[in-house]
């Protein structure tokens, strides 16, 4: 069965994008890459720090709004119709709600072949990267890191630790159909 | 009638991105921005400067490949889809095939009331801009100028070359339902 | 006399990036450019809302501590150092102090040919190209607009409210020695 | 002694930019960050890919021109001029020449109290994190590895391969005085 969506979940700071770059180095198809970070980007910038929308408290917490999940769920729909129309789509993302996000996904990719994977990192590690990124608001990886997989079902999991962004992914896209 | 989709189309450098960015801060509600730009991210590296990808000449042309093609046009479906499911969305392209372009778009997005925007740009300004920007390929807006708009149908038309993208947003924004 | 240094002095949002660009493609030589922004960029990221360090108000209200004055005191000593060992520089800034920081600059300077030039733009559209750029903090424009030139001695001063930062380079270019 | 200038050399995607801004969050003092990406960027955009300026070629190979090496020169001693006005600054650099390349530095830094640090990493995991970063030449990695390092004196090196960026920064910190 041929693999039409692959969706990266795990905390901030987690090695999502690095493997997502790597995926579309290594598999042999074009495959388009969407992502929360790009999702946020299309956001209006009013949107950042403001009801409704998306706030990042001093701590690391994310909190969102009604506007803001009214437009992710649009965009969710938006990145399974482009599956359905024959383009291969990987998505990283972050579950704020676990197995209810995940729900929510598997929801709008209905019969599409998905494989799920779990991106995991230990903490003080994830941390550190944070703070090696320069831009990312500290906190965040240590508060998500665990919440993000509660409940939720992988066809694989990677562990960043101590395992490179193409290694993972080329343990991933052995897996794809 | 509640316009769903807000369609940009004109060549590079004529200013559409400081519209969509106003636009999104004049319109009350808020809308997903997409365009060329955030797709051709979306591609994976080794798409830019390859067959079946993206090509750019010396002197600014740009050519596309089969693998494009195909995945843009799942992209325009996906796009489509997001305003289906709710979303207000504001699209920024550059329509290479003129009228034949705007077809393309016009099938995916069916009954959804779509306001379709020309956007303009004296030729020498344009290429002034892309001097300006420093990260653009030269050439590439006077080649474009003309030939996106070759005909193509528009509910309005604004030109950048001696108004203000803020401007050009609230003109626009006056016409959206 | 063989021009070493351009200063640009102007507000947030004047256009002084664009001319910088500009200036760096029509001057025949090879010019380096330096400014505020990659100034800001050399600083540790703790520095951005901190004591001591820049801080950003809501209403686009900037201030600077100690710590910022003394490293911004020593890059503009490195800018000048530059300059004496050959390169020729181009610099953007603001000068919140008006006369006084470009007193700074001066003694920095000594005896280096420099162009000083002053870059305006109306309030109206310097406010509305902030919100154009989408990550710019709303207010500063306004705020800085004016403040920045008082007392300021310029060789020439542009002005972007009507003119194109290519020409706009290319009056300035036309002064170089 | 009190350590006035950190010299960090490595071949491209050996994990000095992380370092950096980690050793920026870690040391107590607040330090300026500058390096060889911020230097290309003040270059004019056009000395990209020109002769007399910088060149990639297609393997990864990355050639200079004379315009380049005396901007270069002069960029080097305004990093140590800053030094000397009082700022406590981190460099991180490529060092093509290797021990030669060390030398104009040290000429440069003169009697200032430099830390120099080697940052190295297994080719074949920096080959992969130059594919993980999505935006780097391939081949860049691999050719710089061994190369930079040859004939180069260092105060203490430390190696990204198995260890992370605040790690190694925090190694370094610790021979700050």
């Amino acid at each position: 069965m041929t693999t039409q969506v692959i969706v990266l979940n795990g905390g901030s700071s987690s090695g999502k994008s690095g493997i997502v770059r790597c995926l579309q180095a290594v598999l042999p198809d074009p495959w388009l890459a969407f992502g929360v970070d790009s999702f946020v980007a299309a956001l209006p910038a009013r949107m950042q720090g403001a009801d409704g929308g998306i706030t990042f408290a001093p701590d690391g917490g994310v909190s969102v709004g009604v506007d803001f999940r009214a437009l992710d769920a649009a965009w969710i729909e938006g990145i399974a119709a482009m599956a359905h129309a024959g383009a291969r789509v990987i998505v990283d993302d972050v579950f704020p709600g676990g197995a209810r996000s995940q729900q929510r996904w598997r929801k709008a990719l209905g019969d599409l072949a998905v494989l799920w994977v779990g991106v995991r990192c230990d903490i003080a590690v994830a941390a550190g990267r944070e703070v090696a990124c320069g831009d990312r608001v500290q906190g965040m990886a240590a508060l998500q890191a665990h919440v993000v997989h509660e409940g939720v079902g992988y066809d694989l999991e990677v562990d960043t630790t101590h395992t490179e962004s193409l290694v993972c992914a080329q343990t991933i896209a052995a897996r794809v159909g």
